[in-house]
């Protein structure tokens, strides 16, 4: 397994793999690797020649006041979990050269961006779909593979490759979940011994608002409220949002359908952490 | 000589040509091909396996009170050009499937798109570099060529491949003018018989200005001055800026220096046609 850092060296790379008529799958990330992310790895390992993940805490996607100086870094484990996952290439770029002093280019995703994370995170997404096509432009990966975890910004990044013709195809990955449901984050360590206990009841909520679709309720309200309801025994949770909404436009929807995204957003009362998680109705029975 | 309008198809040619080891150069235009497109051309042919040009005219570059409506079309005259400069692909999509209905990705290139021509086209800069980059994505290009006679436009779309890694080389073609200095423009057609008779004069100062320089003076202000006062014998003509600014960054400088850029946009009396052009500094002796 090659690791690269200098972005020069890595376009180089990749170039001459395509050039060979290699395909190469790319599975970008943050680090803090865990079973969710392995779990892309090994969707893209079985579709490519030659595997790539970039590790890449990526500056312009947190606020001023959210947590990229304390976000988990593990680059030996990363890279160890990489390895033992069968990944080619290991693209470590430095922020610096990401983003040189007088960098100025930003893309903007409208509409799909605006709602949910977008409201709560402003410029969450322009940082986010930037990387993105800085990676695709420096990789050329034929696919690469998000998370469904991110629902919101898979369809920023679907949206944004379609409307910009960009030649890299969108895998997404169903989320992965530890034993009592709560979805993989790296977020998760940050949690209390006691909300890590109260969390689950988050994927519970979303399975019986799925379970409550399935046995035909399809009033979006009704469906929130029973997310919400499963919540109330978690103490002093911070609800930031629970929508239904198609899950490609991001629109709010007033009655669900097959297809439709209901996703959730909340702090817990002792950390501060922010979890989110979501479904897509339809998939649960 | 193939003409290609649907993005899928020119999407599959494309990749097709590249797979076969084939080199890509693209000269996109608006139309209305003049002997700067033509110069842009031959330039373009000299190094690579294929030539595409494309043609269109890019609303989304075009402010609600411009001339998007009558820019002239004139597609079998562009296409007869075409052909005789050795084009091999002329792609002419339609608007409508540029930009779908929902389409909502958008390129911000700050800082440098700021001033003089994004300053009076607010927005202009942002459909320039978004139809760029989206061209960039379907014809796959080794590179492109863009005239200096858009000088911001060159220097936005060099920054925006700079930052966003785009593997695409950008190579600056000289103005071509006409005999009478007039720099070549799809917009002269809009000029009256007397402002076309007057507009030698914009060539003029400019020339002036570079021989100040070359004879050393740096000063920005007189420099400029200089170039204003040939413009003093056009009567009535608007000059929206005269500029002296660093021709990578398109910041204003007090001194000149080799590679500074003296610009210039002015609108005529008669017709109200508004017209730029730019001179190198150490380019004229």
């Amino acid at each position: 397994m090659k690791r690269i850092s200098d972005i020069d060296e890595m376009i180089r790379t990749c170039a001459a793999i395509r050039s060979e008529g290699k395909s190469i799958g790319l599975v970008p990330t943050m680090g803090a690797l865990h079973d969710g992310h392995r779990s892309l790895l090994k969707i893209a390992r079985g579709r490519c020649d030659i595997l790539v993940t970039s590790i890449f805490v990526n500056p312009s996607q947190f606020g001023p006041n959210e947590d990229l100086a304390k976000y988990p870094r593990q680059i030996g484990k990363d890279c160890a979990l990489c390895e033992a996952e069968g990944v080619d290439i290991v693209f470590m770029p430095l922020p610096n050269e990401m983003y040189v002093e007088d960098y100025s280019t930003w893309i903007k995703v409208d509409d799909v961006s605006a709602p949910l994370e977008g409201e709560r995170r402003p410029g969450h997404f322009i940082g986010v779909a930037t990387v993105v096509l800085k990676f695709f432009n420096i990789v050329t990966p034929n696919f690469a593979v998000f998370g469904q975890k991110d629902a919101q910004q898979l369809a920023v990044i679907r949206r944004m490759v379609r409307d910009l013709n960009v030649p890299v195809e969108i895998i997404a990955a169903p989320i992965v979940r530890e034993e009592d449901g709560l979805a993989m984050s790296s977020r998760n360590i940050y949690l209390s011994t006691s909300e890590r206990k109260s969390a689950p009841a988050i994927f519970r909520g979303l399975r019986a608002a799925s379970r409550l679709f399935a046995n035909g309720e399809f009033d979006a309200s009704i469906l929130c409220r029973r997310v919400r309801h499963e919540l109330s025994s978690f103490e002093k949770l911070a609800i930031e949002y629970v929508s239904l909404a198609d899950s490609l436009t991001m629109r709010e929807q007033v009655n669900a359908g097959d297809g439709s995204l209901i996703s959730i957003a909340v702090r817990t009362p002792e950390s501060g952490t922010r979890l989110i998680d979501n479904v897509i109705l339809g998939e649960i029975k």
